[in-house]
């Protein structure tokens, strides 16, 4: 059986199964590996045919079975589980072979793997997947960083596998080292923020409209079919419709309201601090998270303050701002992504294009949305575009929404319906086309309590005044 | 000349000499130490009395020259110059002296400081000192953790160099390992999001009331005489009255609108993501600064949009809805850092006290307040208070005070005024006070792309659905 198999994989959880029968699909051989025997039967099972699809709990079978240079792809938990596979495989590996990590692992992780491999003589990816459990089986978005050279051995299975935007896949070398897991966690960030979005609006919906859920998937499903469409705004879309089976009504409405997260929301936002790049709408999708696990406090804070009542509102007016203002705050979403991953590039020598990056996740992957086509061509039409805001047609796209993002974020603020994520894309949008902002008065208190320094407007140098009381 | 100074200082910056001085004034001996000569003369010439305050270049002298225990103050740059520091001064001191590092350093660096001097016997302290040059002079505030067991020793000069609020000393032991250093940044969180404040308010009063700089003067200064007395209001009254040495009119509408920051504040929100604590106004305050510096594409964006026309409005009204904003939203910014820190606390092993917290930071600090009072009684009165909105007292404040916020943040967004730190802290009001939030569809959504389950209102359990398209 030794050395059959075009491809490994090990964690054959329900992803990691449904990658394997995707590549089998793709006309390629493919071998897993996991320690539990259930998980491996399960596999051979649903392969059908172990010519095709087999997998094994032992690791030195799995390697021998493996056409060389070997290409495994690992799809299991990030954290220490990565490094305890990569120690498990090595004894069995040689030199040009390749593992792939397709987990979400922290980029600083990948680099150090990478760096620790590459003395072994091993090639090392860190190749970010999005597109869930349906896309591993069906073509998800695969963001694949590490070695230029070593790439062309992974290229023809992963753009066979992965989706098809008008029949180009969305996979591409994106750049050095840990380039693909950095990717991945901010289009994991976007997710994050477009997330909190869609559950905003449908709070203003549901509130401000009193529209029912019947209503709620009529208006997402036309938003979808529209300027936003949008893989979330799709499943925001059938969510909506979904009964619950275990009473009667809609799920939605039984579905407890404590988000968690898995931590690259929380990474994307962290690290853009460290680059000094601003992700507020990020950032508050994060904290909205955190407020939303302090289901406790909520409900005792809820009984000690008073609401104010919400207006009327025209309904389909309603529905029509929402749908700009929602537009409006999907682009600055993205405009804060794609400059965080611009100054990550610089910093962190990646040579990111983010044009093909755009491109990569015009399908497949959990952000794709018909906006991404329009990112695409921005940079694409300017490569060393700075921000989506000051991209030609994107002004556009802002200048024909921006005072629907006002009216519904003044009409939250007097109702008392928060809306996080539409505030600051607003307020991110209004401070970033501000040639003047009040921070000079910063620059001051800093200078005043800390002679810390300031520049002037007019004239260049480093200045300290000694302030009068 | 040896063993004759009670008390040693390693940094003498304009910090340093200050603190030096300071504690000359307050009866006890000080040796200051700085490889810099310039520096040591200076200090021995403002001390103007070697048996009192003495200085030198050279390390063994200097550790020579103090009582023991050895109380030795280090004010330098964070980062790997404190540790230049105690590696210089290890071979000179003997088992049972005390460093203090009373710079702003990163607290995991402080606990592997404490942890390396533990071995060698030394104990180690870090101590958040906060009041800038002025407050080292005359009295800062200081946030000491360390060992319990000496701070018996550092005691009595704290005590006596400390700010006093009602002749209580503005110092007291907050808790083991880095406590002390963790509370300073969070004091400085806090300080990014009052300031924040400050220029936004600052830039709604300009831009809608159309406020001159005298007027800005006296409005901040009849706040400062009320509730909103405090440390940033007064001395932002005092920077619109200071005039331009350079040219014509005042200084504050000279200085470049790029703020700086030195890390304080963006560690505090970074940490706070990984506590999973929401500080979302600290958080916007970090970004603001971030897009402060990105004045070229401000400019370039500034020149591609439109902003609404001002609407004008009455100014006194104005003025007094800004007072009830602020003061709305500083408490909301405190509330998050009180609330950072209760949780760190248990997070780190901390113990701290949240009243005694508040107590010292009422004077000598850069966020002392007049509400630094009512927050120490409101924690006085319940130590396990969760967050400060939940606290009697504040509710009645906030009820006050939140319909202007909210008045102002429509007022902010419809006008193309960016008021994120008050929207910030409205949002995070609304949500905090909200028993059902809409992020049950984000865990639907979760559930529908990535199969990551979700709870259920009317029962317990973990559930999982197969989601219909």
């Amino acid at each position: 059986m030794a050395n059959t198999y075009d491809f490994g994989l090990v964690g054959l959880g329900v992803m990691g199964r449904n990658f394997i029968l995707n590549v089998a699909d793709n006309g390629f051989t493919a071998f897993g590996n996991d320690l539990d025997e259930e998980k491996v039967n399960a596999l051979i099972a649903e392969g059908g045919n172990t010519d095709k699809v087999n997998a094994t709990t032992d690791a030195a079978e799995f390697v021998a079975g493996l056409t060389s240079p070997r290409k495994i792809m690992l799809l299991v938990p990030a954290g220490k589980v990565v490094d305890i596979v990569i120690d498990s495989l090595l004894p069995h590996l040689d030199k040009g072979d390749i593992i792939i990590d397709g987990g979400n692992s922290f980029f600083t992780d990948t680099d150090r793997r990478e760096a620790y491999l590459k003395e072994k003589g091993i090639n090392f990816f860190g190749a970010g997947v999005s597109g869930g459990a349906k896309g591993a089986r069906k073509g998800p978005s695969i963001m694949p960083g590490g070695s230029r050279e070593a790439y062309q051995y992974v290229k023809p299975i992963f753009e066979a596998v992965s989706a098809k935007y008008n029949g180009e896949p969305c996979v591409t070398y994106l750049g050095p080292k840990s380039a693909g897991n950095y990717v991945k966690m901010v289009h994991n960030g976007i997710e994050y923020g477009l997330m909190q979005l869609t559950s905003e609006i449908y709070d203003l919906l549901k509130k401000a409209g009193n529209l029912t859920n019947e209503e709620l998937h009529e208006t997402y499903a036309q938003w979808n079919a529209g300027r936003l469409q949008s893989f979330l705004v799709e499943i925001t879309s059938e969510i909506f419709e979904q009964k619950d089976e275990l009473s009667d009504g809609h799920l939605v409405d039984k579905i407890l309201d404590k988000a968690k997260q898995k931590g690259t929301g929380k990474w994307t936002s962290q690290n853009a601090m460290d680059l000094g790049i601003p992700v507020p709408t990020i950032d508050v999708a994060v904290s909205m998270r955190e407020i939303s696990a302090l289901k406790d406090e909520r409900i005792k804070a809820d009984e000690l303050y008073d609401r104010p009542n919400v207006e009327s509102v025209v309904k389909a007016s309603l529905v029509s701002k929402a749908e700009q203002a929602l537009y409006f705050a999907f682009i600055i979403t993205y405009a804060q992504g794609m400059h965080q991953l611009a100054d990550a590039s610089k910093e962190y020598g990646y040579e990111l294009e983010l044009g093909e990056i755009a491109k990569i996740w015009r399908a497949g992957c959990i952000i794709r949305a018909a906006l991404l086509a329009d990112i695409t061509e921005a940079f694409q039409a300017d490569e060393s575009l700075q921000n989506l805001l000051l991209s030609p047609s994107f002004v556009e796209k802002v200048k024909e929404t921006v005072g629907a993002a006002r009216e519904l974020v003044a009409f939250g603020a007097a109702n008392g319906i928060p809306l996080p994520g539409l505030s600051n894309a607003l307020t991110y949008f209004d401070a970033y086309t501000s040639s003047r902002l009040p921070l000079n008065l910063i620059q001051a208190q800093r200078d005043y309590f800390g002679s810390h320094t300031y520049e002037r407007l007019d004239r260049d140098g480093i200045f300290h005044t000694e302030w009068e009381e």
